[in-house]
């Protein structure tokens, strides 16, 4: 993904360098300034965050797309926006595939019997009854497998892929691979099953959870993955002792479809209620934790972000729009659906930004928009630097959800937030509301809602992205 | 335990002010300190305890009393002494109480279900098949619970009792009365049950279990500890929304008895090889993790440091002997056992070191021995200055398998090490090797050996503790 976001963006930029019609004010206008400055200090002195964090964790708790605990978490919702005055409360209608883990265990076989704190990755299908036994191959990354491949046949293949603490995503991007594509990756070569060392930073016995994707033209091998400890442990074993056989049973599976909805409520414009900030966040969580960080703290930011701006005598010019979507974790459905149901007012999406990145205090500004935007962006910036939202990245890709929106153009925007922490808890059961730092939520929620402010309440349109053919790497 | 502790100081201080026969020289003699200082800088530089640590959490994993884990922490504590060159390597049988824990699990049932991560506490009885359900009762101590008990009949206590990181053990020994207690107290108020918040400093989702004891003249009721951020989550809901309705259960229970051994090993005396300087850990662990910490720490200290002594060209005058002991987590049966077998012999041990308390720095060397010792003690002190261990603390009592010893007037030490970050893991499936610190692992081999041989090389004998009747508390 990364090279190929790169030649994309240097398309766009040669395409748009030369043109800035359209482009945005540079600089935003007083009142809106003013508005925007009292918003960022308000939030900065306090918010309700934490509160709505606490909300959907203990009255929800963890909610994989289509279960009972997603439901309790679209009813929270529309009763929280109601609560709150947001206008135009509505349940927007999402059919999610449904994954469920029911049991899972497994241990150490030979050289000698431990247990390991492992769990199933979300779409793995489930062992046989008797747990799913065989020798483990032990290999680094996809890159490694694939020059020892042959020894994977008929193995348990380990991918042992540590990952790297940052303050940003890249080490999670490094990390990732093996937890999407290992299990069809070691299928090619004729695995019966995976193992992967848990994509994190921590050291607990906790496992982390995340989605796999199979290849549909490949036989599809249970996964699952071990906490770091254990890791460390088979490691050992295999160092000092090959051959390490393992046992373990997932009791997991797709169950059908089920009934989700993305939750939506706005506060209308000023001037130009029809066209649309978008303030985007997920409902849904994985199922070990409850989702406190992933994404409470987003559903948080987003509505209370809302909340404040709601309050303000001057309302924007546009609609800021607080979606809570659906399935981020197992299917993205809630983000396709809303791209689909609102395909007729896209053109009318003037920005939309995406809260799924924890507790973390602001670093930054990410954007992926018509380069005419960056003057007006800068601007925005400078009003987050105090709050630690002034650097501007311009290589951002919005979020999950909203991915969906850009082939239609819609600018896309992320508030950058430091991740040193959050793998530690990253889709673990560990993901609970005790891990919430208001102080820094606060932040983050000030970095929101000056941002939506400036956006909604902007002279201009930004500028669509265009529609660019995406490069063919070469062979 | 504390109070009583002190008035038996106090007596003794009396009894034995005006003596000082038998004394022990003040300073150590030259060839005594220079082999002490030898063995401490040899240690500082590294030594190989981690390794016994891997050692024995590789090779056993959890060692419960009992367990087919205990068996394979004796043979591998047996084979790995022998392999080093220890002398009269044997096991020496020990008859203890297995308990065993086959099942576990919790959930709120009411206002709104959510999952709870908790462990049975050692000891407790099993809940019926079904589970046991009841509505809970919230107290924060054993004390809060007497001023209230009337509102425990019928309910499940929940003792939401927080304990306080420090390095010392007093955190540690505030907070651990609910777990050891609080089933007995509150089955005595008419309580069907008892869940206590973990006795540790994490805010980890990893229950931490450890002793409870039953009073034989009440019921006995089941008990579970859940983590902290469940403690958290129980808390929040009884706060917005009491009446809160768990339902827990847990397969465990006693299941007879289970031969098991203290495995010993000594390095004969140059010149009294009839007396006899103790080195103790105990080997046995919980069953959730694999008792790095506790105690394989305390089993890598004590065989390193009796490695270490092993190849000093001077060995010291009197004999080290190692003792692994069996069943300190649950029952104390190996201290107990030890100090009948080798009765005959208590009055030949000149001192008894415990190792107990994990992988942090030295802080200080911990006493209880006559006063006529502290000038020789104040000089090993000096020579432990180095290595963080120059502290003097007079109130010690050795530790909790040696503590079998007193009433023959053993002279009982520790070293005393941080514990800041002890309880983070304490008791939990999180105390796992990756959680050891070699490099201040080896600081404590290094005062352990620096102390062990100064002692075992000292001109005299140290006195006995008197034998006094423990005082009896006022009523």
């Amino acid at each position: 993904m990364e090279p190929m976001r790169r030649v994309v963006s240097r398309v766009l930029l040669a395409v748009l360098a030369a043109s800035s019609a359209g482009a945005a004010d540079e600089s935003l206008p007083p009142e809106t300034l003013a508005a925007a400055r009292t918003l960022r200090d308000r939030a900065v002195s306090g918010t309700r965050a934490s509160e709505w964090v606490a909300g959907v964790t203990d009255r929800a708790g963890p909610r994989l797309a289509g279960s009972d605990g997603d439901r309790r978490a679209v009813a929270w919702a529309l009763e929280t926006l109601r609560a709150l005055g947001f206008s135009n409360v509505r349940a927007e209608p999402v059919t999610v595939e449904v994954w469920r883990r029911d049991a899972e265990s497994g241990e150490v076989v030979t050289p000698r019997p431990q247990r390991l704190a492992l769990t199933a990755l979300g779409g793995s299908i489930a062992t046989p009854e008797a747990g799913l036994e065989g020798e483990l191959f032990e290999v680094v990354s996809l890159e490694d497998l694939e020059s020892r491949g042959a020894a994977a046949r008929g193995r348990i293949v380990f991918f042992n892929k540590r990952m790297e603490r940052r303050s940003d995503i890249g080490g999670y991007e490094k990390a990732v691979d093996v937890r999407s594509k290992g299990a069809s990756r070691a299928a090619r070569w004729g695995a019966i099953g995976v193992l992967i060392r848990s994509v994190g930073t921590d050291s607990n016995r906790l496992p982390h959870t995340g989605g796999l994707r199979y290849d549909e033209a490949l036989p599809r091998i249970p996964a699952a993955a071990v906490s770091g400890p254990d890791a460390d442990l088979l490691a050992r074993m295999i160092q000092s002792s090959a051959p390490v056989r393992v046992r373990f049973h997932l009791a997991c599976g797709r169950r059908g479809t089920a009934e989700s909805a993305n939750v939506v409520g706005e506060i209308p414009g000023r001037t130009k209620p029809e066209e649309i900030v978008l303030l985007g966040a997920h409902l849904d969580s994985w199922d070990l934790g409850t989702g406190a960080l992933d994404d409470g703290a987003g559903c948080g930011v987003v509505i209370e972000a809302g909340r404040l701006i709601a309050r303000m005598t001057r309302r924007p010019a546009r609609t800021i729009r607080v979606v809570l979507f659906a399935n981020e974790e197992s299917g993205l459905a809630g983000g396709k659906t809303y791209a689909k149901a609102h395909a007729a007012e896209l053109d009318r999406h003037q920005a939309a930004l995406e809260a799924d990145s924890g507790t973390g205090r602001p670093m930054g500004l990410s954007w992926l928009a018509a380069p005419s935007a960056e003057p007006y962006l800068r601007r925005i910036a400078e009003l987050l630097e105090p709050v630690g939202g002034g650097r501007l990245s311009g290589d951002g890709s919005g979020g999950a959800d909203i991915s969906a929106l850009r082939p239609a153009g819609v600018p896309l925007f992320a508030v950058l937030q430091d991740f040193s922490t959050y793998f530690d808890f990253h889709h673990t059961a560990n993901d609970t509301f005790d891990k919430i730092e208001p102080a820094s939520l606060d932040r983050t929620v000030a970095a929101v809602a000056a941002f939506a402010y400036s956006v909604a309440d902007a002279p201009a349109r930004f500028e669509r992205i265009p529609v660019v053919k995406r490069a063919t790497p070469t062979p």
